[in-house]
């Protein structure tokens, strides 16, 4: 099972950016903790970090044509005015669930590419990615939603 | 650890309640299976259906008081109005986490409640549940979020 | 033919409230017309009233179990944030008809509710619910709508 | 007891014109059963079909004048932006009765006219017309409304 | 000089509508009244009334071909969505006063045909008329306005 | 007949102020005309320009205090925010009459004080006041209006 | 002279509650004070806690039927969608006076139950209630307000 | 292949009504050139004017009747308000195509009827006419769109 | 204890403005009773009438200067627009309570200026004025408040 | 006639993207049969697909450049926040026609960049970019628009 | 060359209020400064403090008569609803340029006055004022914007 | 003192895009004039031109890490949209001085980015630049702002 995990705008410079809401690992400490679990759940995980929408646009068709089973991103600052990338994650036939570190209701944003997901976890920092991990892989093995 | 698990509005009639989205699973059985998983997760888990948004906060309240660890909550019928339910959220000192079996996000809702919580997993059917006590778990562990 | 009749928030001070708006037939008054009337029609009426959304969810839950035919209810002070009340209606198999005994319209406010029914009758005072009987005992017959 | 029946904008199609919604009876047909039903409750029934609002507005002045008893009106495409009928029915002493086929509520849609109304029948089909001349009937006998 | 009046939707009832806010002058005596003060200024006058929006349209394009050099309208129930009435009264060669015989703005409402015209008057009754004609005059001759 | 005219903020600028939409008419050519027109019509003029939007409600209710009969304004910059000054017209028993040399519907301008007002005369420059006053005149002598 | 005093949602947790908004005083001791205060006044109070909206509303008609003489209400949770409430308030024939301990407007809340209460004291803690007591004694005997 | 043209309010003046927009090429030349277009592309077209949104209405039931096969429209005044128009575009099954002569977006203007349309082509004065017949050509043979 | 209490625009006029709503007390007399009350609480009341909000500024920062201890206003008119008026009370260090005569929720009106008090009392008539100068001397002894 | 025809965001998916809004055409096909058209026209087409706003700014800039005469353009993903985009199209010297294969109206969507193009097709599937075409001949020719 | 400079309302507090955000340099301090620098720059400085907008009207009146060069503002106070002010700064000849001590979009805030100056400095503390004599210099000097 | 400098969406169209707005100086005689004043001042400046606000985004964290101390940007086509590049300012630890060579406010346009600098200058062309390059080296030094 292929999963590509996009990481959107900004998100290159965790660690480093407002360590008070997103917490002080790193995005090359977080991919490192992240291959490893997926590993354990038996997923092959490719990682991607794009400050250009449209470039995630491009690696989303890519991974459509190598038959990739699954997507897992945090939009990060793409969520704001994700119009594009909202339309493509609609097109395409492959399950998305949407990842943010942080909970963005209580900071007053919403998500404009939320509502293409299969479901969303929000608020849980490094642990929300693990828990996509998990929720991808019972989704792709059938279960996760009606 | 003891976790408290609210089923808001209209949860009741889960398993007969538009099954195209919510799946065919009864509230009686949801519960069987959610008490096994939380027995699994070393979680103690009391499980409580109401219709009334005050009946909620003055369980919430009465949870306080008995030393309750955490809060898994489906505000379900509550997310469009329950003011005064997240006024008591967001009083409460212990971790509240949120659920919906839907992607919210994805049928044009708003959770009120959402603004209050650690985090939320939505979209996931009755897995959401699942995903929900294994974040509390490591919540209450020390772990999720920054 | 089982007809449940649901009086929301505030009908039971009928005949003091508002007496210009609502006419001088108290609640008890206006039970022992309708009564009378679902007996001429040839239906079992059931009255209930409350001022609590959530009991009224529960009672409609409630009818359900217990094969009532059709709803016929005056949200009354339901009507302004009744979300939940709403989303309960609108997983209901039972035919639902709306009744108000003023015009709502022309003052200005607008129900929430009236979304879920299958017909409404306002501004016509205690007459409204007369003709929501002989409307609900038609449809229960096959007519009313296409 | 000389009651005027206005079918608005569009109503010319009925039986044509979204059969899933309206049905399939024709304009033509409902008149007769109407006819027939006016005739039964003792109310000399006079129907207009027009797609010009100005020309409901001239009908209107011209039953006022004609001493007309009570008017049972389908505003049907008028009910957007209708706003010279509504102060039209804002002035005339007769009682005025709003008909609607559908549920408009359900539809997302609201009448400009129904504020200056008695009452409204909605979401009945065909029947809201006659529950309509029902309750006019009533109306001018003494009663409907306070 | 001659001068077209035209007399907005529900205008033909004047005398019978609301008669504390518009008096108890009917049309035909205000028609009087006009003529007769038109005469007194060298004004060649004309008045139309109609309730059909696009009839307004119709007779302000003939009388642009009919060389009428100046139009005074009250839009009445055009006042509200006239916006074809608007556009004409925009592309037109001719000068336009409007009239109104009550304050709008204490009424809460906004005239669309406004913003085309020369200038207005409002709020004086039967005497928001003759003003008019007085402005249409000096206008005419070369005066009122920069 | 005492009329008491005030000329709001900006009007003293009047002949140099953006004589393309105002004239070049200055304040003082201006005050001389409407004395000599007043005079002509019976009335006794006192005309007052102020910038400061208190100084004007002061103005107003001293105006009260020594019987002034009638009260014409141009509000001008008080148009916009004027909410203080309003509440001063719907108080004191004098008929007020507002003007404006431009047509400000067609600036996509709104009067605040405008709803406080017997009538308005718009966007007919210099020869706006000078109806306003013929407007007072009329009204004082009990005409203008229902 | 009776008086009833509602604790609406979330005051049950006063004293525990965001105690730098509402101070440490618990429920019970602020029930203490007030008893006594009322006592002072020669008032017989009766307080009453609810997180139900509803059972707020009965308790005002039950207190009708007692004879109570004023009511005193902090809506609390119930300020952001009370209508039901609001329209209870509205058709009581008694008093009532609204109380918030914290000042509402500085923390962007807004009442909707306020525009039915004869007066409101907002932000002066503990002692907003004893000035509400006060007022309550003053109005009952015949001042406060016109 | 009988096409319906209709021209919408005040296209009667096109030629002289602000001819910096829409050319000085009038209705009646315009007529003339549409024809013989027609003609080449084996269309028989028929041409109509109305300011009356009604009439286009009944004109369009009239085509039903008539088998007319096509209908392209200029809805030109009606494209504000016209909702019933629009309703009644939304229930014939013949296509319909829309045409501006400007660039509406440009001007800040947004068509009631375009939603129902096939499609739609704006902005290129005379030549949208011709664009329209074109598409519409094709569209009758089985092309244009999906 | 020094106390200004500053009267905002159209307070001068009290006793004659609108007295169904503001009754019939004059500003002379309320400030008679008001200083004698002010003595009995040990209060030293210095009272300001304006209609400019300038000069409502102006004077808060003279009090500043001249160490007053507390401020009661009531903003009357400024109510509305007096944003220069908030920030110069968010910037100044003594305490400001502010009364309204009548219950402004009622009236649909919202007090800008409210959000910087320590508190509110409004609707009770001229005992608003006593128990906002009861609530400074308990605030100026260290009560009122959290 | 050099033309540059750019494809929008989302535009390389063409024909696998949901085909039943799109048709099954793909990008290549499409490019072939434009190709051809244009051949047919006298155009010489360049065609380009992006899905980076940014591109399609850098590469108009480029067009201007190299003296292209013409663009036509299929926004897509851009339509929606391509703000840069329509401040580029607006600054550049060359005609824009705009091109949609749906009719966005009926999706409830609007183009950001509409308003700066000479004219627009719509809803015409593939062939909406050969009538693009022909319109692009002929302005470029002298005709299309006044 | 001679240059007005208006402080607007509450900069007379300037030092004292809000010195976390405004620093603690007294206007008296400032004013110094200015005058030095100007001086350096060849300027003639004039300093005015107003906490009425009206005055601030009146005054920049006077400087045209009094054939100033350049005028320098900080509207502070008046920023908000500054409509008089404003339309005055839209009249009068001589360049504005607006100044702020804060970064006024930081605080969500908004200049009504901003649009009619020639250019803004804001942010950048006491040094704003300064950067603001050096623009408007070149701006007199010829240079400053296209 | 290494200062970055970057120009936004279109502004390597500099002296061909809208003259009458931006003058026309181009891009590349603008940065030899920038490259001398920054000289002058002691600051070692490096200018970056982008039509992609990715690539902006980049940039910014580029720089970050080649410790460069200050940012002077003109968002130019990213200030309507530019959210992620907001986010991006918003974290990173260097001070951010905003340029707009027009005034915005006066083209009614607002800078999403504006909010996250140190401060802002407007609408004086090239020279706003030059500003903004002396602020930013006052800043640097300890001064511009409290």
């Amino acid at each position: 099972m292929k999963v590509l995990l996009i990481q959107g705008a900004n998100m290159e410079y965790l660690g480093f950016r407002e360590p008070s809401l997103y917490g002080s690992t790193t995005a090359a400490e977080l991919d490192q903790v992240l291959m490893k679990d997926a590993a354990g759940l038996g997923l092959q995980l490719d990682i991607m970090y794009t400050n250009v929408e449209g470039e995630a646009i491009s690696a989303i068709y890519r991974a459509v044509r190598d038959k990739v089973d699954g997507l897992v991103m945090n939009p990060a600052g793409f969520l704001y005015a994700g119009y594009a990338l909202r339309d493509c994650l609609k097109a395409v036939p492959m399950p998305y669930i949407e990842v943010h570190m942080t909970n963005i209701d209580a900071r007053g944003m919403h998500s404009l590419t939320a509502s293409t997901s299969v479901g969303m976890v929000t608020g849980l920092g490094v642990e929300s990615y693990l828990l996509a991990l998990i929720a991808m892989k019972w989704k792709l093995e059938g279960g996760g939603g009606k």
